[in-house]
Protein backbone atom coordinates (compact mmCIF):
# COMPACT_ATOMS: atom_id res chain seq x y z
CA UNK A 1 0.00 0.00 0.00
CA UNK A 2 1.54 3.33 -1.32
CA UNK A 3 2.22 6.11 1.52
CA UNK A 4 -0.56 7.98 -0.04
CA UNK A 5 -3.24 5.01 0.09
CA UNK A 6 -2.46 4.72 4.16
CA UNK A 7 -2.93 8.30 4.44
CA UNK A 8 -6.19 8.67 3.32
CA UNK A 9 -7.42 5.71 4.54
CA UNK A 10 -6.45 6.98 7.40
CA UNK A 11 -7.73 10.37 7.67
CA UNK A 12 -10.87 8.89 6.18
CA UNK A 13 -11.59 7.26 9.27
CA UNK A 14 -10.36 10.33 11.63
CA UNK A 15 -13.13 12.68 9.49
CA UNK A 16 -15.74 9.64 10.06
CA UNK A 17 -14.84 9.60 13.70
CA UNK A 18 -15.00 13.25 14.00
CA UNK A 19 -18.08 13.77 12.25
CA UNK A 20 -19.80 10.63 14.16
CA UNK A 21 -19.02 12.51 17.23
CA UNK A 22 -20.24 16.62 16.25
CA UNK A 23 -23.05 15.03 14.56
CA UNK A 24 -25.52 14.28 17.44
CA UNK A 25 -27.99 11.40 16.62
CA UNK A 26 -30.29 13.48 20.13
CA UNK A 27 -31.68 16.01 17.49
CA UNK A 28 -34.77 16.15 18.60
CA UNK A 29 -38.10 14.19 16.31
CA UNK A 30 -35.62 12.13 14.54
CA UNK A 31 -33.70 15.01 12.81
CA UNK A 32 -30.26 14.06 14.08
CA UNK A 33 -30.77 11.16 12.47
CA UNK A 34 -31.49 12.42 9.35
CA UNK A 35 -28.37 14.11 9.83
CA UNK A 36 -26.35 11.51 10.34
CA UNK A 37 -27.89 9.32 7.56
CA UNK A 38 -26.84 12.74 5.53
CA UNK A 39 -23.66 12.98 6.50
CA UNK A 40 -22.32 9.47 7.76
CA UNK A 41 -20.37 5.79 6.28
CA UNK A 42 -20.30 7.95 2.63
CA UNK A 43 -18.36 9.31 -0.20
CA UNK A 44 -14.75 9.86 -0.97
CA UNK A 45 -14.10 12.92 1.52
CA UNK A 46 -12.50 14.83 -1.17
CA UNK A 47 -12.85 17.59 0.66
CA UNK A 48 -11.85 17.24 4.26
CA UNK A 49 -8.84 15.33 2.74
CA UNK A 50 -7.91 18.98 1.08
CA UNK A 51 -7.98 20.65 4.33
CA UNK A 52 -6.40 18.15 6.10
CA UNK A 53 -3.12 17.88 3.32
CA UNK A 54 -3.31 21.39 2.81
CA UNK A 55 -3.19 22.23 6.47
CA UNK A 56 -0.23 19.73 6.57
CA UNK A 57 1.75 21.02 3.77
CA UNK A 58 1.78 24.06 5.37
CA UNK A 59 2.37 22.98 8.87
CA UNK A 60 -0.52 24.55 10.20
CA UNK A 61 -2.62 23.34 13.53
CA UNK A 62 -4.21 19.91 13.20
CA UNK A 63 -7.30 19.88 15.79
CA UNK A 64 -8.51 23.10 13.58
CA UNK A 65 -7.84 21.34 10.05
CA UNK A 66 -9.69 18.55 11.24
CA UNK A 67 -12.77 20.91 12.60
CA UNK A 68 -12.53 22.40 9.23
CA UNK A 69 -12.63 19.39 7.24
CA UNK A 70 -15.37 18.12 8.82
CA UNK A 71 -17.75 21.86 8.82
CA UNK A 72 -16.45 21.89 4.84
CA UNK A 73 -18.52 17.92 4.33
CA UNK A 74 -21.04 19.15 6.32
CA UNK A 75 -21.54 21.79 3.93
CA UNK A 76 -21.26 19.28 1.07
CA UNK A 77 -23.69 17.33 2.88
CA UNK A 78 -26.23 19.21 3.14
CA UNK A 79 -26.33 20.30 -0.80
CA UNK A 80 -26.38 16.77 -1.96
CA UNK A 81 -29.58 16.09 0.30
CA UNK A 82 -30.95 19.36 -0.75
CA UNK A 83 -29.96 19.60 -4.13
CA UNK A 84 -31.45 15.43 -4.66
CA UNK A 85 -34.97 16.74 -3.13
CA UNK A 86 -38.00 16.70 -5.96
CA UNK A 87 -37.72 19.99 -6.64
CA UNK A 88 -34.49 20.23 -7.92
CA UNK A 89 -32.91 16.90 -9.66
CA UNK A 90 -35.28 14.35 -7.84
CA UNK A 91 -32.78 11.69 -7.30
CA UNK A 92 -33.57 8.58 -5.25
CA UNK A 93 -29.86 7.12 -4.88
CA UNK A 94 -26.90 8.43 -3.15
CA UNK A 95 -23.74 6.59 -2.41
CA UNK A 96 -25.94 3.56 -3.20
CA UNK A 97 -28.45 4.47 -0.53
CA UNK A 98 -31.99 6.21 -0.82
CA UNK A 99 -31.62 9.83 -0.70
CA UNK A 100 -32.43 11.57 2.65
CA UNK A 101 -35.90 12.60 1.23
CA UNK A 102 -36.81 9.68 0.44
CA UNK A 103 -35.60 7.94 3.85
CA UNK A 104 -37.13 10.18 5.96
CA UNK A 105 -39.34 12.21 4.01
CA UNK A 106 -39.04 15.77 1.88
CA UNK A 107 -39.71 17.86 5.29
CA UNK A 108 -37.09 15.82 7.33
CA UNK A 109 -34.66 16.09 4.32
CA UNK A 110 -35.13 20.58 3.83
CA UNK A 111 -34.78 20.60 7.93
CA UNK A 112 -31.78 18.50 7.93
CA UNK A 113 -30.24 20.17 5.61
CA UNK A 114 -30.38 23.41 7.00
CA UNK A 115 -29.21 21.99 10.47
CA UNK A 116 -26.27 20.70 8.79
CA UNK A 117 -25.29 23.95 7.35
CA UNK A 118 -25.93 25.80 10.43
CA UNK A 119 -23.48 23.16 11.89
CA UNK A 120 -20.87 23.10 9.86
CA UNK A 121 -20.44 26.86 10.89
CA UNK A 122 -20.90 25.97 14.52
CA UNK A 123 -17.91 23.09 14.31
CA UNK A 124 -15.89 26.42 13.63
CA UNK A 125 -16.22 28.31 16.88
CA UNK A 126 -15.51 25.55 19.36
CA UNK A 127 -16.18 27.13 22.76
CA UNK A 128 -13.21 25.08 24.66
CA UNK A 129 -10.81 27.40 23.93
CA UNK A 130 -9.24 24.94 21.18
CA UNK A 131 -9.50 27.41 18.05
CA UNK A 132 -8.45 31.77 17.96
CA UNK A 133 -11.10 33.94 17.49
CA UNK A 134 -9.04 34.90 14.70
CA UNK A 135 -8.91 31.65 12.88
CA UNK A 136 -12.54 30.94 14.12
CA UNK A 137 -13.59 33.71 12.14
CA UNK A 138 -11.29 33.45 9.14
CA UNK A 139 -12.30 30.30 8.51
CA UNK A 140 -16.19 31.59 8.51
CA UNK A 141 -15.69 34.05 6.17
CA UNK A 142 -13.97 31.28 3.63
CA UNK A 143 -16.53 28.99 3.79
CA UNK A 144 -19.70 31.39 3.71
CA UNK A 145 -18.24 32.86 0.61
CA UNK A 146 -17.84 29.61 -1.00
CA UNK A 147 -21.50 27.83 0.36
CA UNK A 148 -23.05 30.98 -0.76
CA UNK A 149 -24.76 33.14 -3.27
CA UNK A 150 -21.22 33.84 -4.51
CA UNK A 151 -20.45 30.66 -4.57
CA UNK A 152 -21.87 26.96 -4.34
CA UNK A 153 -25.61 28.12 -4.23
CA UNK A 154 -24.86 30.88 -6.81
CA UNK A 155 -23.27 27.96 -9.04
CA UNK A 156 -26.50 26.02 -8.26
CA UNK A 157 -28.69 28.76 -9.39
CA UNK A 158 -26.81 29.03 -12.83
CA UNK A 159 -27.07 25.24 -13.19
CA UNK A 160 -31.17 25.23 -12.75
CA UNK A 161 -31.08 27.90 -15.58
CA UNK A 162 -28.69 26.27 -17.65
CA UNK A 163 -31.03 23.15 -18.55
CA UNK A 164 -31.47 22.87 -22.21
CA UNK A 165 -29.67 25.90 -22.99
CA UNK A 166 -26.23 25.91 -24.93
CA UNK A 167 -23.09 26.75 -22.89
CA UNK A 168 -19.94 27.95 -24.20
CA UNK A 169 -16.51 26.27 -22.48
CA UNK A 170 -16.20 30.00 -20.96
CA UNK A 171 -19.57 30.10 -19.12
CA UNK A 172 -19.50 26.34 -18.82
CA UNK A 173 -16.16 26.56 -16.41
CA UNK A 174 -17.43 29.84 -14.71
CA UNK A 175 -20.79 27.96 -13.51
CA UNK A 176 -18.63 25.18 -12.25
CA UNK A 177 -16.19 27.30 -10.47
CA UNK A 178 -19.22 28.15 -8.24
CA UNK A 179 -21.08 25.17 -8.56
CA UNK A 180 -18.43 22.54 -7.41
CA UNK A 181 -15.19 24.34 -7.62
CA UNK A 182 -15.70 27.17 -4.75
CA UNK A 183 -16.05 24.79 -2.08
CA UNK A 184 -13.21 22.70 -3.21
CA UNK A 185 -10.97 25.27 -3.56
CA UNK A 186 -12.04 26.49 0.02
CA UNK A 187 -11.14 23.24 1.32
CA UNK A 188 -8.19 24.05 0.16
CA UNK A 189 -7.73 27.37 2.02
CA UNK A 190 -8.98 26.68 4.69
CA UNK A 191 -6.51 24.14 5.63
CA UNK A 192 -3.81 26.42 4.56
CA UNK A 193 -5.87 29.45 7.16
CA UNK A 194 -4.51 27.00 9.71
CA UNK A 195 -1.13 28.25 9.55
CA UNK A 196 0.28 31.93 8.88
CA UNK A 197 2.09 31.35 5.43
CA UNK A 198 3.54 33.95 2.65
CA UNK A 199 1.78 35.44 0.21
CA UNK A 200 2.93 33.33 -2.50
CA UNK A 201 2.07 29.95 -1.07
CA UNK A 202 -1.26 31.08 -0.51
CA UNK A 203 -1.75 32.52 -4.21
CA UNK A 204 -0.32 29.18 -5.62
CA UNK A 205 -2.22 26.56 -3.20
CA UNK A 206 -5.42 28.75 -4.47
CA UNK A 207 -4.42 28.16 -7.57
CA UNK A 208 -4.25 24.72 -7.41
CA UNK A 209 -7.46 24.46 -5.94
CA UNK A 210 -8.96 26.21 -8.66
CA UNK A 211 -7.07 23.74 -11.04
CA UNK A 212 -7.92 20.59 -8.84
CA UNK A 213 -12.02 21.78 -8.77
CA UNK A 214 -12.14 22.16 -12.47
CA UNK A 215 -10.23 19.18 -13.24
CA UNK A 216 -12.88 17.46 -10.55
CA UNK A 217 -16.15 18.68 -12.78
CA UNK A 218 -14.19 17.37 -15.84
CA UNK A 219 -13.88 14.22 -14.92
CA UNK A 220 -17.36 13.74 -13.19
CA UNK A 221 -18.53 14.48 -16.62
CA UNK A 222 -16.79 12.05 -17.42
CA UNK A 223 -17.56 9.08 -15.25
CA UNK A 224 -21.69 10.42 -16.00
CA UNK A 225 -21.17 9.08 -19.07
CA UNK A 226 -18.58 6.20 -18.75
CA UNK A 227 -19.71 4.43 -15.87
CA UNK A 228 -22.82 2.87 -14.65
CA UNK A 229 -24.76 3.76 -11.14
CA UNK A 230 -23.68 1.15 -9.46
CA UNK A 231 -19.87 1.98 -9.77
CA UNK A 232 -21.05 5.73 -9.23
CA UNK A 233 -23.50 4.84 -6.41
CA UNK A 234 -25.49 7.60 -7.92
CA UNK A 235 -27.95 7.64 -10.89
CA UNK A 236 -25.84 7.89 -14.11
CA UNK A 237 -26.00 9.40 -17.40
CA UNK A 238 -28.01 11.91 -15.24
CA UNK A 239 -26.73 14.72 -17.29
CA UNK A 240 -27.33 14.10 -20.98
CA UNK A 241 -31.50 12.95 -19.36
CA UNK A 242 -31.50 16.52 -18.15
CA UNK A 243 -30.09 18.20 -20.90
CA UNK A 244 -27.85 19.41 -18.93
CA UNK A 245 -24.26 21.25 -20.40
CA UNK A 246 -21.35 18.96 -20.27
CA UNK A 247 -17.62 19.20 -20.67
CA UNK A 248 -18.13 15.95 -22.94
CA UNK A 249 -21.00 17.23 -24.28
CA UNK A 250 -19.18 20.52 -25.48
CA UNK A 251 -15.94 18.76 -26.42
CA UNK A 252 -16.30 15.07 -26.65
CA UNK A 253 -14.96 11.87 -24.57
CA UNK A 254 -11.22 12.35 -25.65
CA UNK A 255 -10.72 15.66 -25.73
CA UNK A 256 -12.40 16.01 -21.89
CA UNK A 257 -10.19 13.71 -20.79
CA UNK A 258 -6.88 15.53 -22.22
CA UNK A 259 -8.61 18.57 -20.57
CA UNK A 260 -8.39 17.35 -17.32
CA UNK A 261 -5.24 16.09 -17.55
CA UNK A 262 -4.32 19.56 -18.73
CA UNK A 263 -5.77 20.56 -15.72
CA UNK A 264 -4.04 18.37 -13.39
CA UNK A 265 -0.44 19.66 -14.39
CA UNK A 266 -1.67 22.99 -13.81
CA UNK A 267 -2.67 21.98 -10.51
CA UNK A 268 0.70 19.70 -9.43
CA UNK A 269 2.78 23.09 -11.29
CA UNK A 270 1.26 25.39 -8.61
CA UNK A 271 2.29 23.41 -6.14
CA UNK A 272 5.94 23.01 -7.61
CA UNK A 273 5.89 27.01 -7.72
CA UNK A 274 4.63 27.40 -4.11
CA UNK A 275 8.43 26.22 -2.69
CA UNK A 276 6.47 24.25 -0.14
CA UNK A 277 8.98 20.92 1.04
CA UNK A 278 5.90 18.52 1.64
CA UNK A 279 3.02 18.45 -1.34
CA UNK A 280 4.04 14.92 -1.79
CA UNK A 281 -0.30 14.67 -0.10
CA UNK A 282 -1.57 17.22 -2.52
CA UNK A 283 -0.06 16.09 -5.69
CA UNK A 284 -1.17 12.48 -5.20
CA UNK A 285 -4.62 13.68 -4.57
CA UNK A 286 -4.75 15.43 -7.65
CA UNK A 287 -3.93 12.52 -9.06
CA UNK A 288 -6.26 10.71 -6.94
CA UNK A 289 -9.20 13.13 -8.21
CA UNK A 290 -8.45 12.89 -12.32
CA UNK A 291 -8.03 9.03 -11.85
CA UNK A 292 -10.93 8.02 -10.21
CA UNK A 293 -13.23 5.40 -11.25
CA UNK A 294 -16.57 6.86 -9.21
CA UNK B 1 -45.63 59.85 18.42
CA UNK B 2 -44.29 58.15 21.73
CA UNK B 3 -39.81 57.96 21.69
CA UNK B 4 -40.34 54.31 21.02
CA UNK B 5 -42.48 55.01 18.19
CA UNK B 6 -40.39 56.95 17.18
CA UNK B 7 -36.98 55.13 17.37
CA UNK B 8 -38.89 51.59 16.48
CA UNK B 9 -39.19 53.41 12.82
CA UNK B 10 -35.60 54.51 12.21
CA UNK B 11 -34.54 51.29 13.24
CA UNK B 12 -36.14 49.62 10.79
CA UNK B 13 -35.66 52.03 8.22
CA UNK B 14 -31.86 51.54 8.84
CA UNK B 15 -31.91 47.54 8.86
CA UNK B 16 -34.13 47.86 5.46
CA UNK B 17 -31.28 50.00 4.31
CA UNK B 18 -28.54 47.48 5.52
CA UNK B 19 -30.04 44.76 4.19
CA UNK B 20 -30.38 46.02 0.82
CA UNK B 21 -27.28 47.21 0.58
CA UNK B 22 -26.27 43.41 2.09
CA UNK B 23 -28.40 41.07 0.22
CA UNK B 24 -27.13 42.22 -3.76
CA UNK B 25 -28.94 42.03 -6.30
CA UNK B 26 -26.79 40.41 -8.49
CA UNK B 27 -26.16 37.07 -7.19
CA UNK B 28 -26.20 35.03 -10.31
CA UNK B 29 -29.13 33.25 -12.41
CA UNK B 30 -31.82 35.36 -10.57
CA UNK B 31 -31.27 34.12 -7.14
CA UNK B 32 -30.15 37.78 -5.85
CA UNK B 33 -33.48 38.61 -6.70
CA UNK B 34 -34.99 35.70 -4.86
CA UNK B 35 -33.28 36.77 -1.98
CA UNK B 36 -34.12 40.18 -1.76
CA UNK B 37 -37.73 39.42 -2.30
CA UNK B 38 -37.61 36.87 0.49
CA UNK B 39 -35.67 39.50 2.75
CA UNK B 40 -36.89 42.94 1.68
CA UNK B 41 -39.93 45.32 2.22
CA UNK B 42 -41.31 43.02 4.95
CA UNK B 43 -41.62 42.28 8.59
CA UNK B 44 -42.22 43.87 11.94
CA UNK B 45 -38.46 43.08 12.09
CA UNK B 46 -38.44 42.19 16.14
CA UNK B 47 -35.44 40.18 15.67
CA UNK B 48 -33.31 43.04 14.81
CA UNK B 49 -34.97 45.85 17.03
CA UNK B 50 -34.23 43.28 20.15
CA UNK B 51 -30.51 43.17 18.99
CA UNK B 52 -30.68 46.73 18.52
CA UNK B 53 -32.47 47.88 21.55
CA UNK B 54 -30.01 45.21 24.14
CA UNK B 55 -27.24 46.37 22.28
CA UNK B 56 -28.28 49.88 22.88
CA UNK B 57 -29.14 48.44 26.94
CA UNK B 58 -26.03 47.37 27.42
CA UNK B 59 -23.86 50.65 25.57
CA UNK B 60 -22.48 48.38 22.91
CA UNK B 61 -20.70 48.57 19.70
CA UNK B 62 -23.31 49.88 17.41
CA UNK B 63 -21.95 48.53 14.25
CA UNK B 64 -21.72 45.32 15.09
CA UNK B 65 -25.17 45.66 16.55
CA UNK B 66 -26.34 46.47 13.31
CA UNK B 67 -24.42 43.61 11.76
CA UNK B 68 -25.92 40.82 14.38
CA UNK B 69 -29.66 42.46 13.48
CA UNK B 70 -29.33 42.09 9.92
CA UNK B 71 -27.72 38.20 9.81
CA UNK B 72 -30.33 37.28 12.94
CA UNK B 73 -32.97 38.69 10.10
CA UNK B 74 -31.65 37.04 7.37
CA UNK B 75 -31.85 33.28 9.50
CA UNK B 76 -35.73 34.42 9.95
CA UNK B 77 -36.05 35.01 6.49
CA UNK B 78 -34.58 31.93 4.92
CA UNK B 79 -36.71 30.19 7.58
CA UNK B 80 -39.43 31.27 6.30
CA UNK B 81 -39.30 30.41 2.65
CA UNK B 82 -38.54 26.68 3.65
CA UNK B 83 -41.42 26.81 6.15
CA UNK B 84 -43.73 27.53 3.33
CA UNK B 85 -42.30 25.57 0.88
CA UNK B 86 -44.85 22.69 -0.50
CA UNK B 87 -43.41 19.73 1.44
CA UNK B 88 -43.89 22.11 4.63
CA UNK B 89 -46.52 24.48 5.59
CA UNK B 90 -47.20 24.58 1.53
CA UNK B 91 -48.38 28.38 1.90
CA UNK B 92 -49.06 30.88 -0.78
CA UNK B 93 -49.31 34.15 1.30
CA UNK B 94 -46.33 35.62 3.57
CA UNK B 95 -46.45 39.66 4.36
CA UNK B 96 -48.75 40.10 2.18
CA UNK B 97 -47.30 39.08 -0.96
CA UNK B 98 -47.32 35.57 -2.57
CA UNK B 99 -44.56 33.02 -0.92
CA UNK B 100 -40.90 33.29 -2.48
CA UNK B 101 -41.24 29.42 -4.20
CA UNK B 102 -44.78 31.03 -5.80
CA UNK B 103 -43.13 33.77 -7.30
CA UNK B 104 -39.68 31.75 -8.39
CA UNK B 105 -40.34 28.48 -8.02
CA UNK B 106 -39.66 26.09 -5.56
CA UNK B 107 -36.18 25.50 -6.64
CA UNK B 108 -34.86 28.83 -6.47
CA UNK B 109 -36.93 29.12 -3.23
CA UNK B 110 -34.88 26.33 -2.15
CA UNK B 111 -31.37 27.79 -2.98
CA UNK B 112 -32.37 31.39 -1.80
CA UNK B 113 -33.26 29.99 1.43
CA UNK B 114 -29.66 27.66 1.47
CA UNK B 115 -27.72 30.99 0.21
CA UNK B 116 -29.53 33.48 2.84
CA UNK B 117 -28.48 31.23 5.56
CA UNK B 118 -24.62 31.44 4.47
CA UNK B 119 -24.79 35.19 3.78
CA UNK B 120 -26.00 35.44 7.61
CA UNK B 121 -22.86 33.97 8.91
CA UNK B 122 -20.88 35.92 6.14
CA UNK B 123 -22.00 39.15 7.86
CA UNK B 124 -20.83 38.81 11.10
CA UNK B 125 -17.36 38.17 9.71
CA UNK B 126 -16.38 41.08 7.89
CA UNK B 127 -13.00 41.52 6.41
CA UNK B 128 -13.01 45.67 6.80
CA UNK B 129 -11.56 45.24 9.98
CA UNK B 130 -14.68 46.69 12.27
CA UNK B 131 -15.43 43.87 14.35
CA UNK B 132 -13.05 42.07 16.45
CA UNK B 133 -12.62 38.04 15.78
CA UNK B 134 -13.25 37.41 19.37
CA UNK B 135 -16.77 39.31 19.13
CA UNK B 136 -17.21 37.59 15.60
CA UNK B 137 -16.79 34.14 16.77
CA UNK B 138 -19.08 34.86 19.57
CA UNK B 139 -21.69 35.84 17.26
CA UNK B 140 -21.13 32.94 15.07
CA UNK B 141 -21.49 30.42 17.60
CA UNK B 142 -24.85 32.08 19.29
CA UNK B 143 -26.10 32.16 15.98
CA UNK B 144 -25.40 28.73 14.64
CA UNK B 145 -26.83 27.57 18.00
CA UNK B 146 -29.53 28.76 17.84
CA UNK B 147 -30.69 28.15 14.28
CA UNK B 148 -29.68 24.92 14.02
CA UNK B 149 -30.48 21.14 15.20
CA UNK B 150 -30.27 22.92 19.01
CA UNK B 151 -32.70 25.55 18.30
CA UNK B 152 -34.96 26.51 15.42
CA UNK B 153 -34.66 23.68 12.84
CA UNK B 154 -35.13 21.46 15.69
CA UNK B 155 -37.99 23.37 16.64
CA UNK B 156 -39.66 22.92 13.05
CA UNK B 157 -39.13 19.18 13.27
CA UNK B 158 -40.56 18.60 16.92
CA UNK B 159 -43.78 20.43 15.35
CA UNK B 160 -43.47 18.32 11.99
CA UNK B 161 -43.97 15.24 14.67
CA UNK B 162 -46.63 17.07 16.35
CA UNK B 163 -49.20 17.09 13.37
CA UNK B 164 -52.49 15.71 14.86
CA UNK B 165 -50.57 14.69 18.28
CA UNK B 166 -51.56 15.84 21.31
CA UNK B 167 -49.20 17.81 23.25
CA UNK B 168 -49.74 19.38 27.24
CA UNK B 169 -48.72 22.65 27.84
CA UNK B 170 -44.64 21.53 28.86
CA UNK B 171 -44.18 19.61 25.73
CA UNK B 172 -45.61 22.92 23.37
CA UNK B 173 -43.60 24.69 25.59
CA UNK B 174 -40.74 22.75 24.72
CA UNK B 175 -41.18 22.85 21.07
CA UNK B 176 -41.41 26.87 20.79
CA UNK B 177 -38.72 27.76 22.80
CA UNK B 178 -36.78 25.75 20.39
CA UNK B 179 -38.54 26.63 16.97
CA UNK B 180 -39.17 30.52 17.47
CA UNK B 181 -37.23 30.76 21.13
CA UNK B 182 -34.36 30.18 20.27
CA UNK B 183 -33.78 32.73 17.80
CA UNK B 184 -35.33 35.40 19.92
CA UNK B 185 -33.42 35.40 22.93
CA UNK B 186 -30.22 34.69 20.64
CA UNK B 187 -31.20 38.47 19.23
CA UNK B 188 -31.22 39.38 22.86
CA UNK B 189 -27.92 37.81 23.92
CA UNK B 190 -26.61 38.80 20.72
CA UNK B 191 -26.92 42.05 21.49
CA UNK B 192 -25.58 42.21 24.61
CA UNK B 193 -22.34 40.29 23.01
CA UNK B 194 -21.26 43.52 21.67
CA UNK B 195 -20.86 44.93 25.01
CA UNK B 196 -18.77 43.46 27.84
CA UNK B 197 -21.58 43.22 30.98
CA UNK B 198 -21.56 41.17 33.87
CA UNK B 199 -22.83 37.77 34.34
CA UNK B 200 -25.59 39.31 36.29
CA UNK B 201 -27.14 41.28 33.36
CA UNK B 202 -26.05 38.44 30.81
CA UNK B 203 -28.10 36.18 33.10
CA UNK B 204 -31.67 38.45 32.94
CA UNK B 205 -31.45 39.63 29.90
CA UNK B 206 -31.62 35.95 28.91
CA UNK B 207 -34.25 35.35 31.17
CA UNK B 208 -36.02 38.51 29.53
CA UNK B 209 -35.18 36.93 25.89
CA UNK B 210 -36.89 33.41 27.37
CA UNK B 211 -40.16 35.18 28.61
CA UNK B 212 -40.73 37.13 25.65
CA UNK B 213 -39.84 34.81 22.96
CA UNK B 214 -42.82 32.75 24.76
CA UNK B 215 -45.05 35.40 24.80
CA UNK B 216 -44.07 36.01 21.26
CA UNK B 217 -45.37 32.51 20.35
CA UNK B 218 -48.75 32.95 22.93
CA UNK B 219 -49.55 36.08 21.45
CA UNK B 220 -49.01 34.23 17.76
CA UNK B 221 -51.42 31.76 18.64
CA UNK B 222 -54.10 34.19 19.44
CA UNK B 223 -54.31 36.30 16.62
CA UNK B 224 -54.04 32.93 14.06
CA UNK B 225 -57.61 32.29 15.34
CA UNK B 226 -58.48 35.73 15.95
CA UNK B 227 -57.82 38.16 13.32
CA UNK B 228 -57.89 37.68 9.38
CA UNK B 229 -55.10 37.10 6.59
CA UNK B 230 -55.64 40.30 5.37
CA UNK B 231 -54.12 41.87 8.57
CA UNK B 232 -51.59 39.35 9.31
CA UNK B 233 -50.14 39.08 6.06
CA UNK B 234 -50.50 35.40 6.06
CA UNK B 235 -52.80 32.58 5.98
CA UNK B 236 -54.85 32.68 9.19
CA UNK B 237 -56.57 30.03 11.15
CA UNK B 238 -53.75 27.50 9.58
CA UNK B 239 -53.12 25.67 12.86
CA UNK B 240 -56.25 24.62 13.21
CA UNK B 241 -56.81 23.45 9.33
CA UNK B 242 -53.64 21.89 10.23
CA UNK B 243 -54.75 19.73 13.69
CA UNK B 244 -51.55 21.50 15.43
CA UNK B 245 -51.63 21.97 19.05
CA UNK B 246 -51.70 25.83 20.46
CA UNK B 247 -51.85 27.50 23.61
CA UNK B 248 -55.11 28.42 22.31
CA UNK B 249 -56.38 25.28 22.01
CA UNK B 250 -54.70 23.81 25.03
CA UNK B 251 -55.86 26.37 27.50
CA UNK B 252 -58.65 28.60 25.71
CA UNK B 253 -58.67 32.21 24.13
CA UNK B 254 -58.98 33.93 27.85
CA UNK B 255 -55.90 32.13 29.47
CA UNK B 256 -53.85 32.46 26.85
CA UNK B 257 -54.23 35.73 26.98
CA UNK B 258 -53.39 35.97 30.79
CA UNK B 259 -50.75 33.72 29.92
CA UNK B 260 -49.26 36.18 27.45
CA UNK B 261 -49.63 38.88 30.35
CA UNK B 262 -48.05 36.73 32.84
CA UNK B 263 -44.81 36.15 30.75
CA UNK B 264 -44.62 40.16 29.83
CA UNK B 265 -44.40 40.80 33.31
CA UNK B 266 -41.87 38.30 33.57
CA UNK B 267 -39.98 39.74 30.88
CA UNK B 268 -40.32 43.17 32.44
CA UNK B 269 -39.17 41.94 35.80
CA UNK B 270 -36.24 40.29 34.19
CA UNK B 271 -35.61 44.01 32.99
CA UNK B 272 -35.72 45.25 35.96
CA UNK B 273 -33.28 42.80 37.30
CA UNK B 274 -30.83 43.47 35.26
CA UNK B 275 -30.09 47.05 36.83
CA UNK B 276 -29.31 48.36 33.85
CA UNK B 277 -30.49 52.07 33.16
CA UNK B 278 -31.31 52.20 29.84
CA UNK B 279 -33.92 49.18 29.02
CA UNK B 280 -36.91 51.34 28.13
CA UNK B 281 -36.62 50.44 24.64
CA UNK B 282 -36.61 46.84 25.59
CA UNK B 283 -39.47 47.17 28.14
CA UNK B 284 -41.32 48.60 25.59
CA UNK B 285 -40.02 45.82 23.24
CA UNK B 286 -42.36 43.51 25.17
CA UNK B 287 -45.08 45.43 25.07
CA UNK B 288 -45.35 45.77 21.64
CA UNK B 289 -44.68 41.87 21.10
CA UNK B 290 -47.98 41.52 24.04
CA UNK B 291 -50.43 44.29 22.28
CA UNK B 292 -49.34 43.92 18.49
CA UNK B 293 -52.53 43.04 15.86
CA UNK B 294 -50.61 41.19 13.48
Amino acid sequence: MSGFVAWRAAQQDRVEQALSSWVAADAPAGLGLAMRYAVLDGGKRLRPLLVLAAGEAVQGDGAAALRAACAVELIHAYSLVHDDMPCMDNDVLRRGKPTVHVQFGEAQALLAGDALQALAFELLVPDDGSMSPALSAALCRQLALAAGATGMAGGQAVDLASVGVSLDQTALEAMHRLKTGALLQASVMMGVATAHVQAGVTRELSAYGASLGLAFQVVDDILDVTTDSATLGKTAGKDAANDKPTFVSLMGLEKAQAYADELLDQAHAALHRSGLAHTDTLHALADWVGRRAS
